[in-house]
């Protein structure tokens, strides 16, 4: 087998110059990362999402593939979204997309990290078969 | 002003070589990092933690200031963590060093990021002083 194997990946990105009235909308930011991580193709366990006084929302949506979460700073026009996942069925790239889109974001800057590299564990090809959660 | 402003601070961790058994258990899992968030110093608003077949858990904390999430590869030995907070008041070091070794981590890697940096928004003074959520 070659190649680094990873049991998850996990995107990061910053998304600046959104719509400051979106991201202050509870109902709408949860809409929207529900709908990020369906088009991700991940399946949903549940999700709690917070709204703040006096403003910003932060959200998480457990999917059984990981999580999404994203805090917004309407006062900034900003908004952080981490997409982790595993497996390698889901798609977290479209999951970035809709939300970009959904907020208006003008600037987004994000990169994609590897999970728990098994060069650090012990591994054996049956187990490298029976990554969770397929 | 000097140095660079930035809304949230983010430590990416990889936990391996963790005791398996205490991996799986969803109740210790959940007090871990629960007892990590009071450590921090954050302010906890609600939790979600979930028991996967055949095994593994993850759990997500949301807390005033972000949120701590977790997900557990027990087969692997491993346990990822984000600890995801914004203000000066919390101690996310403290929140890893604790689950670390609750988990009985033998090796942890981590990184610290910046989320939102502020050269990336309309930035005036009396914005910086009104950082959510002191």
């Amino acid at each position: 087998m070659s190649g680094i194997m990873y049991l998850g990946k996990q995107i990061i990105a910053d998304l600046y110059h959104c719509d400051e009235e979106l991201l202050d909308d509870l109902e709408y930011v949860r809409k929207t990362v529900v709908e990020a991580a369906e088009k991700a193709e991940t399946r949903i366990i549940d999700c709690k999402f917070h709204k703040f006084t006096p403003q910003g929302v932060s959200g998480v949506v457990v999917i059984a593939e990981s999580h999404i979460a994203i805090h917004t700073w309407p006062e900034y026009g900003y908004a952080a979204i981490d997409i982790f996942t595993c497996g390698n069925r889901s798609m977290p790239r479209l999951a970035l997309k809709h939300v970009s889109r959904a907020l208006k974001a003008k600037r987004v800057m994000y990169k994609e990290l590897r999970r728990g590299v098994l060069e650090n564990v012990q591994v054996n090809e049956n187990k490298i078969l029976n990554i969770r959660p397929f």
